[in-house]
């Protein structure tokens, strides 16, 4: 931009014929005298228009509209004379990039009379921004790296400078940057650049601070990745770090999963490998890289500009990708190495986008609980609402939150591997052939279901053909859910979680296994898919430490009961909320305020990389949230005892019972929800 | 050490019993309760006592003597009985490292009656130590690295940190150092090192700002290293950063000599070779990491121990070293990539000590004029004194430095190699076998020298049998001014600088060459030794430009003498000033004014190694330099046309010529230092 050559004019001097503009939506006015181009006179009112390029008419990001009409309210007639016509950089821009009819490039149009100047969104530093699809939630733009056009003075024997010195000058002459320190490798390209863009070059600035890359003549393309690495999956979303746009999303298997599908038997790989923590980092760095490759080439973009990015992940994750050893994480007390957040540079991860760009990793916020719930913290803010809101992330362990705007609290229960289908007999990993949906007739205890990788249910025509692929070959975690809350509706369950023998000799899916029971849910497969006594015991067990977890957070917060519960990560996009209200997996709440969120974390992360005051605000938050240990709270033993009934009685949870029986099989409009969500996350690995 | 605990007691208090201590040399007294150890008696009341371990008797850095007797000034008497009887903590440190006869540990030693205690200059933080031979300079200890023994809070479950963040509360209870960050490597090795360590770890913190290592346990290594990096030598000091001292000094030719004696020709293979400046600089880093190699092993130090350096350079090794091509340094308008001073990683220099390590680079001032210029300011301190300095360092362009506490100028004259040798039909670079010093018998005009590598003059016995390994091979730089004075005195050369070929039947030593007569010197060489007209030309105009340099900057500065002048690099070194001011090299001085400082640019690395506030008043005092280039200037060209006559005609210049002229040789007062430096030098290489 000039350098702020425009200033309101003193509205009292009649020597100098000025004009009124007022800009919408903000409603910011003020009085020019004629000629001030249209984005002097927004910058020095204060009124958010976006520029690279610093007026020169080349990025296009500072386009306005006039409005015309008689504006009574602002006592002023906005007519096409109101500016000026055409600039030949005006002309010049609508040729080589197209320029939508009515907008005007504001950094060249001038006032010539009195006007009404709307500035669309698109043309915002600070624009709003959705970042999540579920309920739009909006963020506004404030990237970590910003790129700044700018005109260098030539080095002059008369008064000798150094070019980086010469560049700090027209940084802070044009854009008000002071203090700025520099990068080696840009400083190393510092004099090629500048003369080669024969001095204009456009800088990467990192959060005010530090030049981090340089490209001579005017360049926009500034990127950002936001990626959530799970111990399961790592999912990485390309943004446009100017208009906050996803440009492409992949997502993988955690290449670590060939050393143990939890992470804790990764830690034990560690602690039995010596080196082996390397081995880890490693191997999941380099699947970085292979989704590097994918957005970028998807998005045909070059990986060099790929200028900021940011990480979340469980705590394990967090350590290994960062090249800790994360052996403290194995066992009590369960150290963090730092729980701050992290700025690092991307060449310190080995990873193939620009080596200077800058990676930021939010905070952990204890040993249990990791950046990825830092992350659904920054997503659904439950410290700026009123309402206490308990957030549930189901994994190998459970990760809590509960809190408002007064308190925040977190835990991590140890609900084991359960709910991710495993330590259950026909269990497995969510993958084509799973059964995900189960209903069971009272009266017949026969089961229909839906696998993973099909619509159809179990007793619909062509099921069998669509699913020959791969077959009906065990349970997910979601579906033995549902298989249990059903068995429990059709009375094959007791409260105590007993599968019910009476009904052995006269029922053919009710079968005896040792001295207890089983109940077959699918004969025809390969080997039989039974649920087993032991089975119901393991989803007891993780079920209680799930309630027992939270019941522990609303004791110490002093709640009976929470507002809202919301349920994130893969689990808890894909459970049917009813079924784990059904078995007493959460507390008491109106259904109408339990809700799966998706991958919260994220959309943490997005907000993280588009919003660098969201990373101050998490790291700042994350020092205040009282961290809870459930491994040594005397209550929490109670709890769990009290939590290990089936179901957990309620009143809500009668009624709940009675609506969900409805005699014919239904596909709820909140599964569709899910289905949808899921789709949606299908869709981006 | 103890967290402040001891505070000066109100001596209007009666309840308490209290003692006075009285520190040497500071004078500091103050009340203590008995019992306060005197290390806490001294931090409350600011006098400056060094501790690594913070008070756990384990580095001895706190030494201190109490000082028995009657002490009628301060009101006390002093007596064996002051302090607490030997601690175990000091009988195991005299075991395991020896304590000096009356020596205390100040930690450990309690005040029990009034005392007088002498804090020895080897126990202060902030000692004086000698950084320079020749005048004794001494610098204030305050080195940008410094390390910090501390113990850390173990993890608790009750109250979940980061092990950072336990670290940075420790760092802030028991050093005060508040906001620190941490390098990703010392992250990586943070937890492993507290376990190890049991808790307590030793810390190396930069500029009071980041932590860039981590040692388990005591750890008190830490070394520096201050490195000259000329565009012939290269000469390297390892400092400990604790005492100052140097422990090994290291030196070869620079290695970029094979792509051209002269920096100009290095910038031209650069730019004849694409890719070029990447091969100089890693021939010059591999060059440095061969003196990191000699002086750690030289000294027995783990070379992962040396955790800061400085480098000093001009301008193009400044840029190759930093991997920045020079190639706008070879034309003008001359630019520098930045004249501020950098801090880079070890690593990022692919240098063999601590990957961690801090390396700075004192700043360039302008395209001629280098960090080794400002190293010698640094060193000289012009800026500090009332008295107008000129500083000359002579190489292939003459740097300049004018100036007092009121102003300062600098310039660079373009001399050409002519003083390096090279220009000179029999001259060659400072090495065995080259003539070094001339004198001429004014009756016969028949030379006596002496040769680089041999004592003797070549009149004396034995001289052919020293000088059998090499021959006479050649003249040197200060071989050649010498022999022009010489011939000059001798009236073989006019005033004009023409060889007088009067005597060219008569005198065996003139003889024709063309158009012009040549002076025999050496005639039993295998090519004999002659010195020409067209090198009188050479050496009158290198001389012409470096007087005309400084008359500019006298005449800008506004004085028509300077008080003092300093002669610095290696030819500076080299060189019997006497010769230097008959050829009018350098402005009239009063002759005890004028000196040569040997590698004052070394001295200044060391002093920004040692004191790190150096390194911000250099940065500072670099941007108010005011900087004078030759070439534009408009009064260049007359003084330098003025300057061509030989000798530069003064009263001054009559007079010395009568003195110098005696009749038989003599080895002056000042050329015995001069030949003292040079030996220093030579030993340091």
């Amino acid at each position: 931009m000039a350098d702020g050559g425009a200033n309101v004019v003193d509205p009292y001097s009649t020597n100098i014929e000025t004009h009124l503009v007022v800009f919408t939506p903000s409603g910011i006015r003020g009085r020019f005298e004629a000629g001030t181009p249209i984005l002097d006179a927004a910058r020095s009112l204060g009124v958010d228009i976006d520029s690279v390029c610093g007026g020169r008419g080349i990025c296009g990001r500072c386009q306005v509209n006039l409005v015309e009409g008689k504006f009574a309210k602002h006592g002023l007639t906005s007519s096409s004379d109101s500016l000026s016509p055409f600039a030949e950089a005006e002309d010049k821009f609508r040729e080589r990039r197209g320029l939508k009819v009515g907008r005007r490039l504001s950094c060249h149009a001038t006032l010539e009379a009195d006007a009404v100047i709307d500035v669309p969104s698109s043309s915002q530093v600070h624009k709003q921004v959705i970042v999540k699809d579920l309920d739009d939630r909006k963020i506004e733009m404030d990237p970590a790296i910003r790129l700044h056009y700018v005109t260098v003075q030539e080095p002059d024997m008369h008064n000798p400078t150094g070019d980086f010195e010469r560049l700090c000058m027209a940084l802070e002459q044009q854009w008000g940057l002071t203090g700025l320190e520099c990068d080696l490798r840009t400083l190393q390209s510092l004099q090629k650049a500048l003369r080669k863009g024969e001095w204009s070059v456009t800088v990467a600035v990192h959060r005010e601070l530090r030049i981090t890359a340089i490209w001579s003549g005017f360049h926009s393309a500034a990127y950002g990745l936001a990626v959530d690495v799970g111990s399961t999956t790592i999912a990485m979303h390309l943004c446009d770090l100017s208009t906050g746009n996803v440009l492409a999303t992949s997502g993988m298997m955690n290449p670590q999963i060939r050393f143990g599908e939890d992470l804790m038997s990764r830690v034990s790989y560690v602690m039995m490998n010596p080196g082996g923590e390397e081995v880890l980092t490693k191997i999941v760095r380099d699947g970085i890289n292979k989704l590097i490759k994918n957005v970028t080439t998807s998005a045909g973009i070059d990986p060099m500009d790929v200028l900021n990015a940011v990480f979340v992940g469980n705590p394990i994750m967090h350590h290994l990708l960062l090249g800790i050893d994360p052996t403290e994480l194995g066992g009590a007390p369960f150290a963090l190495t730092t729980n701050t957040g992290l700025t690092v540079w991307a060449t310190e991860l080995d990873l193939d986008s620009n080596p200077d760009g800058r990676v930021y990793f939010l905070p952990c916020i204890a040993g249990h609980v990791g950046a990825d719930t830092t992350a659904v913290i920054l997503s659904e803010a439950p410290h700026l609402q009123e309402k206490v809101t308990l957030i549930v992330d189901v994994g190998t362990n459970a990760e809590l939150v509960l809190g408002n705007n007064q308190r925040m609290l977190t835990a991590s229960s140890p609900t084991g591997p359960a709910f991710e289908g495993a330590q259950i007999a026909c269990g497995q990993r969510a993958a084509p052939g799973a059964i995900e949906r189960v209903r069971i007739d009272p009266n017949t205890l026969k089961s229909r279901f839906k696998v993973i990788g099909c619509d159809l249910w179990s007793d619909e025509p062509g099921f069998k053909e669509e699913i020959s692929a791969f077959g009906v070959t065990g349970i997910c975690g979601s579906g033995i859910i549902e298989a249990l809350a059903e068995m429990y509706l059709a009375g094959i369950l007791t409260t105590d979680g007993v599968i019910d023998g009476s009904q052995v000799d006269s029922n053919p899916y009710i079968v005896p296994e040792g001295r207890t029971f089983a109940f077959v849910m699918h004969e025809n497969a390969e080997s039989p898919i039974k649920v087993y006594q032991t089975d119901v015991r393991a989803i007891q067990l993780a079920k209680a430490a799930l309630h027992a977890g939270a019941k522990l957070l609303m004791d110490r917060f002093g709640v009976e009961t929470v507002d809202r519960i919301l349920l994130t990560g893969a689990f808890g996009s894909h459970i049917d909320i009813k079924y784990a209200m059904i078995l007493g997996m959460i507390p008491d709440c109106d259904l109408e305020e339990v809700k799966a969120i998706g991958n919260a974390a994220g959309v943490g992360a997005r907000i993280a990389l588009l919003n660098q005051n969201a990373r101050d605000e998490a790291e700042e938050l994350i020092r205040q949230v009282e961290k809870i240990e459930t491994a040594i709270e005397p209550g929490f033993q109670q709890y769990f005892i009290d939590a290990m009934a089936l179901p957990h009685k309620t009143e809500k949870y009668e009624n709940l019972s009675k609506e969900v029986t409805l005699p014919t099989p239904r596909v709820s409009g909140g599964e569709n929800n899910l289905e949808g969500a899921r789709r949606r996350r299908r869709r981006r690995q």
